[in-house]
């Protein structure tokens, strides 16, 4: 079960209101999914993903196909019972971690033949195989498998690539034939805007449930992403959610969904968390500093999550230094439930019709680093 | 505030229930008390410890004194309002970490110099130091300053330690005068009864509001420190808490509460949870065993906390093998609930004049290690 209804539409900008409707629940957008890369978002309990309102959850096929393996998951009943989380889940095909992590790999039109990153070990996933990994995943949410192409990369080879990802497209569908799963295709292009366009003009042809823009967060500047949305987004359909694969700082949230992005995500919340840095309504904190030894106010006053409603920065600074446990539980619950209500914030103004007001104030405030 | 109330007496043997009242509220006794070395009970928050009816825990004064500083924490208000907790506190008097841990220490009359083994900066403790550490933190029960004799040793140290021990005893108690937290006293002479029997009748001629047997879990065997209680406890008086330090295994909890002993703390639930073991009802489980990775199974099926109504071996085992910090949570989580339905089913027991029963149905399915 699958269903997008578009809500509202902001009047000067790209920016929509939607909800996603899917056999674990609703999904409303734009919206920010926390990454669960190892059937886990590392420190955090399903319950406390809950009390955050996590809407939907990520996680990584390729990571879960080399361990514990999509057979032993399916034998659990599927990723919602073997990791306890009864709301959406989200996988990516494979292929992105296949060429950012795999060893030797070599790229064939049957497929992908790699070495695990972990033991050596040899592997072939091809569309087919991504979607029968992701069938015993039982996520919500599944993408087509595509090829990730570098950045820089030259347009001749990001155009060869770019097909064959089309290619890989219409496998991945007919082996999606008659699933409850949800497939969205990818739009790939690399930072050339012809082959943009016509990766959405191809890949729109297939019909899919909805869209994700790939190729992105792959060592290109901020604003090469910003670029791409901008000629890319209005050619996609209006009436099918579009994903933005692998981005979601506070600051990529609000140039998205300016752009008309719905769907969010990324592993720096939890990331900057384990090291010690926090969101606050001014900019990114760094609360295993020094200073904050002796402070005993919350990691940011404007919030009113259960860490900053119970813990100080001094307490939580402690905890990181002697690497308690518990320091990282908290910077990752108070990032996540941030990016949440962050979420959360930019829907009410584009309810509200002030989008474009809420991004002003929040940039005046917001610190970029 | 502090105040004892015998409630029941075991007909058959020495166990007895109890409740202790301090500011921060009641303690029903006999209780295992989880140990929050460094300010954190380790991997757990203060809500889940509470949810698991943790009704006291216990922080190192030696471990706070050094880092992040006994007058930081008062800053923060004390140790409660500095971790978030506000239940009673029982702290230790950093004797027992200054003997076992730190460097070159040297025992003088006035108190002992060390070298922490943090850093090997060198440092000073004396009863009035310890105690001055302790009103800092702030905690409802506060330990004297003694020394803890290494195990073996010979009896003409164990008796020229313990006769130093009662006078820091003195030392302590003044220096406590007039404190609202209350001053345990505690007991020393090794392994020879007649070094025992001394220390309790010269200890108990200070009148503390309540005991403690230290110098044991030093490397002696179990049935060293069973042979200890059965000549300590039915000397010491009734009317008063008697807590037995370092030990709390559940079947050391089964014989300490035999032998007439109120209170435990014991690193070791903790410490086995993040090396992937468990309690069950049948004994302790190595889930990080590779013969768990297909066992959906709760950790014991006999319980029923929060991580074994959702959680199942396989993904837990997945966790630990991964090193995801959900691991080492859940089986704490787990671990400290098992010690505290425990204590509770012990107290249930006594009540119902069935201890002996109960310890009995216990061994016949616990299988020790
Ligand atoms: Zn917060
Ligand atoms: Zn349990």
């Amino acid at each position: 079960m699958f269903d997008f209804e578009l809500l509202k539409e902001s009047k000067n900008t790209e920016a929509r209101l939607a909800e996603i409707t899917t056999s674990h629940g609703k999904i409303e957008t734009p919206i920010f999914m926390p990454v669960g890369t190892q059937a886990t978002v590392k420190a955090m309990s399903s319950r406390e993903l809950k009390e955050i309102n996590s809407q939907i959850i990520l996680a990584n096929t390729y990571h879960l196909y080399l361990r514990p393996g999509d057979e032993l998951i399916k034998k659990a009943g599927g990723l919602h019972d073997f990791m306890s989380w009864d709301r959406p889940i989200l996988t990516d095909s494979g292929g992105f971690q296949v060429f950012s992590l795999s060893d030797m790999r070599e790229i064939k039109e049957e497929g992908v033949y790699f070495r695990s990153h972990l033991d050596g070990s040899k592997h072939f996933i091809s569309p087919e195989k991504s979607m029968q990994i992701q069938k015993n995943l039982g996520s919500d949410i599944v993408m087509a498998f595509d090829e990730c192409p570098p950045y820089p990369a030259e347009k001749s080879y990001v155009e060869k690539s770019l097909n064959r990802t089309l290619r890989w497209a219409e496998r991945s569908k007919k082996e999606m034939e008659n699933s409850e799963q949800a497939l969205f295709g990818i739009i790939q292009g690399g930072v050339y805007p012809e082959l943009r366009k016509e990766s959405v003009k191809e890949i729109c042809k297939l019909d899919f449930p909805g869209y994700s823009i790939g190729g992105v967060s792959v060592g290109e500047p901020k604003e090469e992403i910003y670029k791409i949305l901008d000629y890319t987004t209005p050619i996609m359909p209006k009436n099918k959610p579009r994903y933005l694969m692998g981005v979601g700082t506070p600051e990529d949230l609000l140039e998205g969904v300016y752009y008309g992005i719905d769907m969010f995500d990324c592993v720096m919340p939890t990331r900057i968390a384990r090291h010690g840095q926090v969101f606050t309504a001014e900019g990114r904190l760094t609360v295993r500093n020094a200073v904050y030894a002796e402070d005993f106010n919350p990691l940011d006053s404007d919030c009113d999550c259960h860490v900053c409603q119970n813990y100080t920065r001094g307490y939580i600074r402690h905890l990181l230094k002697r690497n308690e446990i518990l320091g990282v539980r908290l910077t990752s619950y108070h990032n996540l439930y941030f990016m949440l209500e962050f979420s959360e914030k930019i829907r009410k103004a584009i309810k509200e019709d002030r989008f474009l007001d809420f991004r002003e104030e929040f940039y005046q405030k917001y610190k970029l680093k």
